[in-house]
């Protein structure tokens, strides 16, 4: 078989089944071979930014890295700012990249460019195939690579010339390195900082436990929910969590705010950081006369478990040594009253409401809501059990292709993307695939005609606006973008609600019906 | 004034007017310092590739850069597709892109990522402003460095603090450095290989011209007529030119060949090859068994002027040489006659007569037609004198956003975006700024429902298609993308041509109204 072959093979033996593609010449007998392998699925993706977030959501969901398949060093380009999200949402996923044939680089074709200097940008792993006969192993080893826990990308560099020779083999499956076990000494820090707390009840030091990557998933959570009913601890979750299990019966957990002043108020008085998955707390952006970090200046941060680790089994050893009797608090079930709900404009905040109300058990929730989601985390909190995948890596553009891959991945749930308006422009063709796919994915574009976040930072800069030039290049109204036409000249069917109750027997109807939905739901502007 | 405030005038003093922006939090400063230069137009794109395209295509048609303002590490990145494509039409463009505060960059926030690494990829010039007193200089010296002729990126990172911090002041412009003088050694090579010629006419050995970069403006193309005529060499335009200036009144070159062995077809037999402007012809991609150049083993490639040289004064001192007393062959006016026109099925023969019968005087074109515009260089020879702008580097996605650039470079002249469906799907966002700037661009969409040039790569490289999977990732027909929809969504006015007869009316319409308009030219695969 030729290497295509061999390597597509290797794949699928190594659990690699679901290939997010938009391919082109040196890429064709990769997409040939695919037909030799039943056990993968070939999805089409507009643009290589749809395929890379497809993938990110795919291995936030199941564990397992999927495959993006992208056309040379402008293809990876396109794909690079959703790869960037994937990195920093850990997740494990494979990159493979068509490049010209071996022999034939030197030529400096028209589309020769420099792919390992951008696939190191995001990748752990990076490997070139020199040979046909390499590359299954190669394969195999890249799948490890994306597995390295809690999982990375590993990007695999197919030249033309190494798919299409023949002589190769598929390899066998190589085994992920295992998480590390946490050593004891971070256990008893951990240990020694919320023994401090003996007296934090009644008035002694202020312990956090920030959650973040596995330690978001309800075994870790339920563990931390013990440490902090027996010791005092606070538990807040990282921002932009990758994956965060919530709902009812699940402990919950507030997330660290977004602005850094926010955070800082959530954060006074606390004197240990027990790091548990998550980094040690940093503003998203620097501003002129703001700190960098929201922490107490003499707060001792504590590294339980980062986020390549253990993290549930860190948190678990923890809880047995300092809450050995104690029961995790659960979510109470809760649901804002959808006949409760005033009707007239829809808000942010109404349209939180009608879906906090509305959401269904098993929903799978990729936010990119931005301003307008504000009010989502309260809205939800006692919804059916669910899970909220957010924007990692701040990079917009993610939300549409983030729940293609969840939906491929998890054919039986529900899947809700909430999008601002200008981050839905990024990656739009994503609805394209959610229509030929039919995936159940309800879209929700908050159009507030703007983007708020930015005329927020307008001021929080301090940057002094002398003119109208700065406001309109914050500005979407100028046309106004008709999301409902975008849907339907995708195949995915639209309506725009501009009331509460319209809004609310949209999503009804969106969530009742199989396949792809879009709704266009109109807001103001936070002012 | 703060450093973005320097930066900005004194990139208006420095020629610099025009700024393609998707900002973010870390570029306010330089938003808000837009207002303080009424020289200098922000125009909001709704995706980077938009605002690096546009950039590109206003730098193809002024010969000055225009900046493209980007947002950290991913906005590059979103940008690095249309990038790749202005560095290979050795476009003088200027990237800026804002990066967190210097001291804000060891905290790793989520925006983080290695914004050097991926500029390197695409720029000539890459620099860092450390300090906001040096930021007006470094902004001059980058705007000197985009000008290197013919062109090149130069990428300024601008942090954050370095933008709003005071104490900055504007900088004098820099003088560009200016094209070497030819060589006379490479003129006298030339030479010889011309005057071997003495006898060409007579049976004795080729010679082919291969033109590029500003040799394919009118004086360069005037004075290789002449020297065509004198030594009965043959003139030969590169495959993807970044501008070509043709039409009536002026010498015509065909094209060199996409195809590998079509272009060796059209170069058997040559002995010499001379380059003035141009590369060495090569393959676009590789191909099992086919060569990776067209070129004949015995030709003798001789180097006049390369594309950063002075093309037209190296022809120009050429012909005097070879060609004292001969005078240019102008295309002759012809344009395909409406009239004589079956009507019935559009198909890519009859929308390249169409547009070839009503192209008007001064259009600029904007070519990613890809398949569907095989006919319209032979059915565009004879139309009024124009511009022809083609993707010189194979990252799809240009078409729309370097109109955006060219029509706003060149207010009074109409720009004619040829798109196919697939290309389109990548940047369609840049129909918004279209509308937005109510700028004069008729894009025609050609609509084929397929990645059509992919079907005939797959043949091409001899990948055994084996069942279903490999035919479905190219084929965009399922559901079929309605282009009318996503204009309209959009703010350009829409229609839709399955005739010869329609296509022909919507185009006059469109040609006719100032503004953007759009036409969904349904035509059929080429087979």
């Amino acid at each position: 078989m030729n290497g295509a072959q061999a390597v597509v093979r290797t794949l699928a033996d190594c659990g690699v089944t679901a290939c997010f593609a938009n391919p082109g010449t040196s890429e064709m007998h990769f997409v040939a071979a695919l037909d030799t392998v039943p056990q993968m699925r070939g999805v089409l993706c507009l643009f290589e930014g749809v395929a890379t977030g497809a993938a990110d959501g795919y291995g936030r969901m199941t564990g397992q890295p999927a495959a993006a398949l992208l056309h040379l060093g402008p293809g990876l380009a396109n794909g690079l700012a959703n790869l960037h999200n994937a990195r920093r949402a850990r997740s494990p996923l494979l990159a493979i990249v068509g490049d010209h044939a071996t022999y034939h680089k030197r030529f400096d074709a028209p589309l020769e460019s420099d792919i390992d200097a951008l696939a190191g940008t995001v990748s752990g792993w990076v490997r070139r195939s020199a040979r046909s006969a390499d590359a299954a192993a190669d394969a195999a080893e890249a799948v490890a690579a994306a597995l390295t826990p809690p999982g990375q990308i590993a990007t695999l560099i197919l030249p033309a010339d190494v798919t299409w020779s023949d002589g190769a083999e598929p390899a066998a499956p190589v085994a992920a390195r295992p998480a590390a076990p946490i050593p004891d000494e971070l256990i008893s820090r951990a240990t020694g900082a919320l023994r401090g707390l003996g007296t934090a009840l009644h008035g002694g030091e202020s312990c956090v436990i920030l959650l973040g990557g596995t330690g978001l998933r309800r075994p870790a959570l339920e563990a931390a929910s013990r440490i902090a009913q027996a010791t005092g601890a606070r538990l807040l979750a990282e921002t932009f969590p990758a994956r965060h299990e919530r709902g009812a019966g699940i402990p919950a957990v507030d997330r660290l705010a977004y602005l850094v002043e926010f955070a800082a108020a959530q954060l006074a008085g606390t004197r240990h950081l027990i790091l548990a998955g998550a980094s040690a707390p940093v503003s998203f952006f620097a501003y002129p006369g703001k700190p960098s970090t929201p922490l107490p200046v003499d707060c001792q941060v504590h590294v339980l478990a980062e986020g390549g680790d253990d993290v549930p089994g860190a948190l678990a050893v923890l809880a047995d040594r300092v809450a050995p009797s104690a029961t995790p608090t659960a979510q109470q079930p809760g649901q804002p009253d959808l006949g409760g709900l005033p009707d007239g404009e829809l808000t942010g905040e109404t349209a939180a409401a009608v879906i906090g109300a509305l959401l269904p058990e098993g929903a799978i929730i990729c936010d990119e809501a931005n301003t307008s989601g504000l009010w989502l985390p309260a809205a939800t909190a006692g919804a059916p059990p669910h899970d909220w995948l957010s924007l990692t890596g701040g990079a917009i553009g993610q939300g549409l292709p983030l729940a293609t891959g969840a939906a491929l991945a998890c054919p039986g749930r529900p899947v809700l993307a909430l999008e601002a308006d200008g981050s839905a422009m990024y990656t739009a063709s994503a609805l394209w695939t959610h229509a030929r796919e039919q995936l159940d994915i309800t879209t929700v574009i908050f159009s507030n005609h703007s983007y708020a976040i930015l005329n927020m930072e307008l001021e929080r800069t301090g940057a002094a606006v002398t003119g109208t030039t700065a406001r309109d290049l914050l500005d979407l109204s100028r046309p106004s973008i008709d999301f409902t036409a975008l849907a339907a000249g995708m195949g995915v069917p639209a309506s725009r609600a501009v009331t509460t109750s319209e809004f609310a027997t949209q999503l009804q109807r969106a969530l009742a019906e199989p396949g792809p939905h879009l709704i266009e739901a109109v807001i103001p502007p936070i002012s």
